[in-house]
């Protein structure tokens, strides 16, 4: 890690330290090939936002609490890069929530599958956290979505009816939305079709919304759901939070 | 290479062309951990722009080849990603303006050098372009620079009148600057430093840039510089494109 990452006053802290982790998870085996070019399409977009959470996604985070608060099977599912970079903050999540993680990935090799079990495994021994990691054998299949990327977990995915999916592709969000569950996404393009297609859509970056998540519950907070809650309001927000940071 | 960046018709064609490039590059040693990071940032501001060639974009492209074209010392700067993504258009380019390239990267190791001077060499030799490449051993330091990041070439950028700097840092552009340089730069995110200190700054993607101006010089178009450019006129129009974009 540079100097200037090993000191938190600097004013890119946070972003170097984000690549750190994933230099670090890259050397492990942790990641596809794409994980890195990803990562900088949502550095762009968080510079956009001023690289702070903006009231709307509070609001969405608030929401996306709720109903993970109130879930019968609520799960996280969890790829490369959300392990890589907030692998800590995540299972602090699921252990809050008392809900099952699922390791599931677009470009699954037992190689990287190990890797990320491994660096899971490792957190949840330092920090004490009892939380169950599903993944590493799937035994159903997400419909509308062909081949190994339609893989995934009956007892955790298939499951579910909410499920929290940072970081996730259009397509897989689609299908997890086709199948009647209410999906929770976190991503900093509020233009994505993973934007436009979630029951709610965080327009913030991950670690920045687990750390709000982790310290929501922790206050002890009552969380209740918005009925007239409307994701198009959330994206429309941040699209006018990023008009008025274009404006000179 | 997948096989859809195999086929030119698909819509993704030209990005995926560009991420297969640089995943070829990375094999080869020739890109900085930071470069797939770097690279997906553009793509988030090329998105914003339509992935497309804006008006004032050929303005700048155009001012720029006047400025290339009327110097007495022109050089065209090289980081690894422009080798990567854009290596035959580079040289194109520097046959055409009869000017030298040089590499000059920031995290400068013997065994990048040559690689991105493998690289350059193989295509000089594949398409018969008789071009200078220097940098491989520097003679004179920018001033303002600290540490290696200062090396340069005395016969290339530190002679230089006008500079053709792609992807820049925004140290160095304005050092450039510093020195009484023209300094031209090709820059999606027209909110960065490089983009607001360059004396002609191309909101453009690198490889569209450079298909450009090899168009315009080969069919002979007559250039003339234009005396009332100002720059931050082409960078309120990519902000105002932006903004209209960004407008649902």
């Amino acid at each position: 890690m540079s100097k200037i990452a090993a000191d938190p006053s600097h004013p890119r802290y946070q972003s170097l330290l984000m690549r750190h982790r994933l230099e670090e998870a890259r050397k492990k085996g942790m990641l596809a090939g794409s994980a890195l070019i990803a990562h900088g399409r949502g550095e762009a977009f968080d510079y956009l936002l001023g690289e702070q959470t903006i009231s709307s996604a509070l609001i969405a985070t608030r929401q996306a609490l709720a109903h993970l608060s109130s879930a019968k099977h609520p799960v996280i599912s969890l790829n490369g890069n959300v392990v890589a970079l907030a692998g800590e903050e995540v299972l602090q999540l699921a252990y809050h929530l008392k809900c099952p993680v699922e390791i599931n990935i677009f470009y699954r090799t037992p190689e990287r599958m190990e890797a990320l079990f491994n660096h899971l495994n490792e957190i949840k021994q330092q920090m004490g956290l009892d939380v169950e990691i599903l993944g590493a054998e799937s035994n159903a299949r997400i419909p509308g979505l062909e081949g190994p990327r339609a893989n995934c977990c009956k007892q955790g995915i298939f499951e579910s009816d909410v499920i929290l999916v940072p970081l996730e592709d259009g397509d897989r969000c689609e299908a997890l939305v086709a199948m009647g569950k209410t999906v929770l996404v976190i991503d900093l393009n509020p233009f994505s079709r993973t934007a436009r297609m979630a029951s709610v859509t965080i327009v913030d970056e991950l670690t920045r919304v687990l750390t709000n998540m982790n310290e929501i519950l922790s206050s002890g907070e009552n969380l209740q759901l918005t009925t007239n809650f409307q994701n198009e309001q959330i994206l429309q927000a941040a699209f006018d939070h990023i008009g008025t940071v274009l404006t000179p």
